[in-house]
Parts: structure tokens; C-alpha cells; sequence
């Protein structure tokens, strides 16, 4: 049973075989749009250009077909044009030999920029790298050499990106785990989690007053009623920390109780973190200027079982609250939110859970002590703030467990080092 | 020119007339589920059970071909079970005459629970009001006889409603703008305000520590790695502040520079306003838990040129302060984020400039003393607490303007007939 087509309907086929002759899809009717591309694909008409006539249009629906059908949107990264190319390290740590997904995925947004891969010591196989990259590699020979031998601090495992932060000459780092690729955003589009990262770095943060509707300098945003006008000029954002899709950043406990639960929900926004207010800062996909917190990220806080799983380590939450704690002192902003990337799956939590309630324990220790830690006037740099830390830790966690002793020696150790390799920064330049 | 209808083209066809007798389309690819349902709609056969059908299978395109053509869902709130609907007050103050859209557009959440409709007592006309609502209407003599000529508290303007609080005997109250509309959400859907508003009051708030995925208490959200198990139990939370889309709570001076922009960025969360970060809480569209924190939501800061703007009015953010710092002390939670509402337009920003500065410029003296008050361990139920801070006000800002000087004996005033009103809560559930 079939009606005889409409007049429309032989219209949008004749449209088809014409779209090269078509400069503006909008005024059309959303339906017959939508109707349109589809026939459009059935014919085999989907090409390059024609796919930008539709994406023109700003069609919510047309977004979500490409997204439906999984057809690749070709992506044009948008950066801010305050900063240079060159002012950009992206650091990876390699936990696994074989980066070449990994790579290729983040082609497009990574090709411009400088890379800094270290692999982790304990990693014995050669690493896999695509072509086509402008980078430099790291490996245990490299470490040994830069950091000898007389330092409590152990760059294994996740930690091995640290030590490119401290080889990196640039202003700002970005640093993304090697089981994450770029994610889409809810209409298809891959996000350019770099542009993204210094968009967040290069906009001030606003930690004095909370702004309802979120990143006050966000396109088609402001502040909203009551946000004292003298507020509004903001800090500089020293930190930024991205989301995540699918495997969401949980413990073990939470991993092993929920393992099937992924995260779906792309939550549009980017916020500064409060001033006084801690944040469990995960280093899966971060950003940060080198220049002016570089010192305050510190492999410190490494468990005794710690693995190759994420919810098996805590060196990043600490190192987080270091951060966190130093620039509310410094009168710098840390923000979070968007990006996100996609996280894919690795380990087994299960296996995990005996070794990951050591970690779970110490952060009932951990926060109280970094919510009530307070460093002096005197401290005005990052050097000298994590150096207070260090002693406070030392003085007040260091009897409770072992850890903490190893913490406090691994972060004056640190800033030695920071200092002798000769990344030190210069005063702060905080507001 | 035309091809010959395929084989699936006539399948598809043959489906829209036997749809009766489908079950779930869900097992079909999405791009012909999209075709399915445009040829019904052509067809003329999209019923109510049809239309289901096709939202059953969950496909984001069906959304948005639902909230492209504008087709009108039905609404089937889904409350939390926890309460019940006569707990629930929803005051509304009337700053019109006219509430018939109104009231008609929010019926479907509205109609379930008790009203209280607030005549601004600055308005002469007569109330329109739609049957079929259980409804009180008070006006200025009820205010009279309520409050009587004793008083320093001006109930004109959008200060009407807090009549309402007063008079209310239930736990929870809902406030609106009587300009703001139901908001639809990404994928085409009437946000239930109502509905969430209860669902953040219900779940529990983190003030203590920040969870970078958002409210955990969310569907397939938890606390990220790092979060302290201790403070996963979290707080009672006592305020829920929605937001606004199409016309964002702009103060005059950035609604006359940005008079053109709209707000249509939905961000999908709810997050707890960390414990020692104020916030410019709006009263457009709030929702408080009366018996725990009632008394704080105090008509105090009124500005001597205060029209019937939103943003020639401070009212609320004076009381927002207020609240945040009360629930602070006593270990309550505040939260901000989902609901939406639409906010449509109303009235002359530029007209409102020259009455606005004064509530700016005020803000400088204010947000400086909510920072930095601090209440005294003595103060534990939410009156003393008012009580400590109008003495505040009045001994460090009373001399700076008059304003403060009767903002603070309107909180005192505003304390006395809470309690000679009788809504005065025994000693506070805090936690």
C-alpha cells in the first residue's frame, strides 16, 4: 500500500540532485530539512560541502543526525589568539607501550603543539608512536640522569609525567592520560579538550564570589545580579581541571560497587572553585600555568600498593590539594568543568579494592589536615608555600603513618629539584 | 526525476499504518525510527500512544524532532516519595493583575499542591485568577491585619511574597516570578521545577567538600575519587535556587549594555554552594525548607527608589546572604542549578539604570560584611542568628547609609512577627 508522492516530496528529491547549486539550506522548514539530508545520504549525495550546507543551517536536529549516523565532522580547532603555539607542552605519561590510538585520535588537536612523552620506568617494552608529531621522549636513562639518585621521589607509574613538568621550558602544560580520547559534546562534535584548557587558563578565575550562571566570561554569559562590580575583574587561572565521559574518575569501592555505571551527562559549564573551598583535583585531564603553579604539582603521596589503575592512586588528589591550598593563599583561581574527554576502561576494580582502602583511609586524615592549614604572609611564592606544607605535614600527619613522613621529604625534594633543574619560577605573579 | 520507492521506503510506508501493532521501535537503527516518524506525522497518524512509542525508544533525534515541531507532550510529574503534597506551599506574589497565562502554563506542576497567591499590595486592579487551583489569595488587608501599622517591613513590590512565607504553616515553599514560564529542557521537555526544587530539598547537600561530577545524589552520579567517605553522608539541604533561561537575573546597568542577550545555555546540574562561599541568591524562582530556615528569608534591604523590576530590587540577595550565612553556622546546605525556568520580558532597563546604581554600589559595602560576620557559637536556631546579624548591620554599616539602618530593624521586626505569627520553628534540625 503506498500513497503516490507529494508534491513535496518530488521536490525534496529534485533538491538532492541540485545541492550544489543550494547556498542556504535555512529558511527551509526543520522537517524538510531533516528530510533532505536524509534522502541526501540514501543517495549517496553526503559530501564535504554539502555536509556544511547542513551544518550552516545551526539545526539542532541536523547536529543530532551526524551525531546518530557517526558521520566525522572535520574540525577546525578555534584558540584563543593570546597565546603562541609554542607557549604549550602537552605531557603524557605512558603506562602502555602501544600510544598509536591514543596518538591519532588526539591528532587533530595535539599536532600543533609540542609534546613531552615519558614512559614510565617500570615500563620495559619499546614505545609505539605514530609519525607526524613534534615531540620528545623521556624514558628511565633520561630520569636517572636529570633527577640521580639522592631523591626520595619515585616517578613510576602515573607519576612519570611529573618529570615533564620539570623538563618543560613552556608557560602552560596540559597533561591527559593515555586511556583517554577526545569526547563529543551532546551534538556530535569532537571536543578540542586543548582549546578548551586554555580558553579556562587564559580567562581569569572569580574564587571571592559565586557566580550562579557559572563561567562569567563564557560566550552569551555574565555575572549575574548582585555580583559586586568590583569582583568582577577576577584572578589569574592558574589550574584548570576537566571532566570526564563514560568511566567516570571514582575509588575502587565505587568502581567495584557500580561497575557498569558510565557517565552520560555532559554538564555545559566551567566554574571556579571557591575560595577555602577543597576539591579532589584529578589529574586525568588537566591544564595549568606552568609558571605560576608549576612547583605545587608533586608527585608526593605514593601508597605502598599503589598499581597502574587510576582508582588505585592518590598522588594526584594530594598534589591537588597542594595546588588548591597555594593558591587560595597566592590569591590564584582554579577552575573545573568542561573539557571533558572520554575515558575508557582498564584494570579490574575488584582487584583493586584491597589495595585502594589504604588511600581511601588516608584522605580522612588528609583533608581535615588541608582544610585547616594555613601558611604565613611570608610565603609568597609557590616554592616557599609548598615548603610550609611540607614542614606542617611533617609536623602534623607525619607520626600517624609513614606515608605522610615520605610525602613531606618527596615535596621538599621537589622543590629542589624544581629549583636545580632550573624551572624555578620567579616571584608569583599573583594578584 | 524520481527513482522507484525501495524496498525500505515501502517497508517504512507499511509500518506507519500497522504502528498499532508495534511494540517498541526501539531495535530499529535510528535513522529509519527518524523516517518512521516523519512519514506518520505526514500520515496524520502521530496519537497520543503513537507519540509514546516513539519517546520509549529513548533516541535523542526523536527529541528533537518532538521539540523541533513543536509537538506538545504530556507531562506525567514524577515527585519524590518522600513528601507529601501537603507539605508543600507555593507562594506567588502578584506584581500584575492578570495570572491567567500564568497560572495555565504552570497548572500541570501547580494544580496538586496548595497556593498562595501574594497581591502586591501596591496594585489596585482586581486579580485574574484561572479555576481549578486550591488556592489563598491574601491582599493589603490581610497584610494589615496581620502585620498591623507597627511594623518597619514594606510588603509592596516582590517583597509581597514573603507575606506568604509567613502566613504558610507548611514545611517546604516553592517561589516564582508571575513573569516567569515552565523552561523545556534540551531534548524538548516541560521541566518540572516543582519537582526538582523537592528533589534538591530532600537529597542531601556538600557544603564541606567539592564533587567535581556535580550533585552525587544525581541519577549515575556518585562522589569522585579522593571525596572523604565521612562527608558522603553529606548535610540537610535547606534552600534550592533554580535558574533562568531566555532572560538571565541581570543587575540594570549589564541588562541595559546587553539588552539583546538571552540565556539558552541549559547546564544539567545541581551543586551545593560549598560552606564559606556566598552567592548572589535570586528569589525568582527558589525553593527553602520553611521549618528549617523560614525565619532567614527576611524583606529587609529595601532601596528607596525600588520599582517592579527584578533588577531594580536587592531584596533577595540581602536575604540570600542572610541565608547562606545562617546555614553556614548551623551546618545547613544550599543548592543552585537545575530547575530551569523561562523568564520573559518586562519592563525598560535603560529606564531602570539610574535606580539600580544604588543597589550596585550598595553591594561593595555588603558582600565585605556577610564575609566577614561571624555569628557566635551561642546563636543555634535560625532567629537568633537573624538576630545576631541585624545587630551587626546596624553597628558596622548603620552609619554608612539609612538603608542599612532600617534594613537592620526590619530583620529584628521581621524576627518578632515571625514569632508572634506562630510559624516560629522550635530549635533548628541541624546538623
Amino acid at each position: 500500500m503506498r500513497t503516490s508522492p507529494s508534491l513535496l516530496s518530488l521536490t525534496i528529491d529534485s533538491a538532492v540532485l541540485n545541492l550544489s547549486n543550494i547556498a542556504d539550506l535555512s529558511p527551509l522548514p526543520d522537517h524538510i530539512v531533516i528530510d533532505l539530508f536524509l534522502r541526501t545520504l540514501r543517495a549517496g549525495k553526503l559530501t564535504e560541502r554539502v555536509l556544511k550546507l547542513f551544518i550552516d543551517t545551526g539545526k539542532d536536529e541536523v547536529f543530532s543526525l551526524i551525531q546518530a549516523l557517526n558521520i566525522r565532522v572535520t574540525l577546525t580547532p578555534v584558540l584563543p589568539t593570546t597565546i603562541k603555539d609554542d607557549e604549550v607542552d602537552i605531557v603524557i605519561g605512558a603506562l602502555r607501550s602501544d600510544l598509536t590510538t591514543f596518538m591519532n585520535e588526539w591528532r587533530p588537536m595535539f599536532s600543533r603543539f609540542h609534546l613531552i612523552i615519558v614512559k614510565d620506568p617500570d615500563l620495559k617494552e619499546e614505545l609505539k608512536i605514530p609519525e607526524g608529531f613534534n615531540l620528545d621522549v623521556y624514558g628511565k636513562p633520561d630520569i636517572d640522569q636529570v633527577v640521580g639518585s639522592s631523591t626520595s621521589i619515585l616517578f613510576s607509574g602515573y607519576s612519570c609525567r611529573y618529570f615533564g613538568y620539570l623538563v618543560s621550558r613552556k608557560k602552560y602544560i596540559i597533561s591527559v592520560d593515555d586511556d583517554c580520547l577526545p569526547a563529543r559534546d551532546p551534538k556530535g562534535f569532537l571536543v578540542d579538550a586543548v582549546a578548551q584548557h586554555i580558553r579556562n587558563l587564559t580567562n581569569p578565575a572569580t574564587p571571592f564570589f559565586f557566580n550562579t550562571l557559572y563561567d562569567p566570561y563564557a560566550e552569551g554569559a555574565d555575572f549575574v545580579r548582585g555580583y559586586p562590580f568590583s569582583l568582577r575583574g577576577g584572578v589569574k587561572c592558574a589550574l584548570s581541571c576537566g571532566l570526564w565521559l563514560n568511566l567516570a574518575d571514582h575509588d575502587a569501592p565505587t568502581q567495584a560497587l557500580k561497575a557498569r555505571q558510565r557517565n552520560s551527562r555532559y554538564v555545559d559549564a566551567v566554574m571556579t572553585v571557591p575560595a577555602g573551598s577543597l576539591i579532589p583535583i584529578s589529574g586525568i585531564n588537566i591544564a595549568f600555568e606552568r609558571e605560576a603553579v608549576g612547583p605545587a604539582l608533586v608527585p608526593a603521596l605514593k601508597l605502598a600498593g599503589e598499581g597502574k589503575c587510576r582508582w588505585e592512586t592518590m598522588e594526584d588528589i594530594w598534589s591537588g590539594l597542594c595546588v588548591k591550598v597555594v593558591c587560595d593563599h597566592l590569591g590564584l583561581g582554579v577552575k573545573t568543568g568542561l573539557p571533558y574527554i572520554w575515558r575508557t576502561d582498564r584494570g579490574d576494580p575488584i582487584a583493586s579494592l584491597k589495595k585502594e582502602w589504604e588511600g581511601v583511609k588516608l584522605m580522612e586524615e588528609v583533608i581535615p589536615f588541608f582544610q585547616s592549614v594555613r601558611l604565613p604572609r611570608e610565603a609568597t611564592t609557590v616554592e616557599e608555600c609548598i615548603v610550609e606544607v611540607a614542614n606542617a605535614v611533617k609536623e602534623r600527619l607525619g607520626s600517624m603513618d609513614p606515608v605522610f613522613a615520605r610525602a613531606s621529604k618527596a615535596m621538599l625534594d621537589w622543590i629542589k629539584l624544581w629549583q636545580s633543574v632550573g624551572s624555578s619560577s620567579s616571584r608569583s605573579s599573583a594578584v
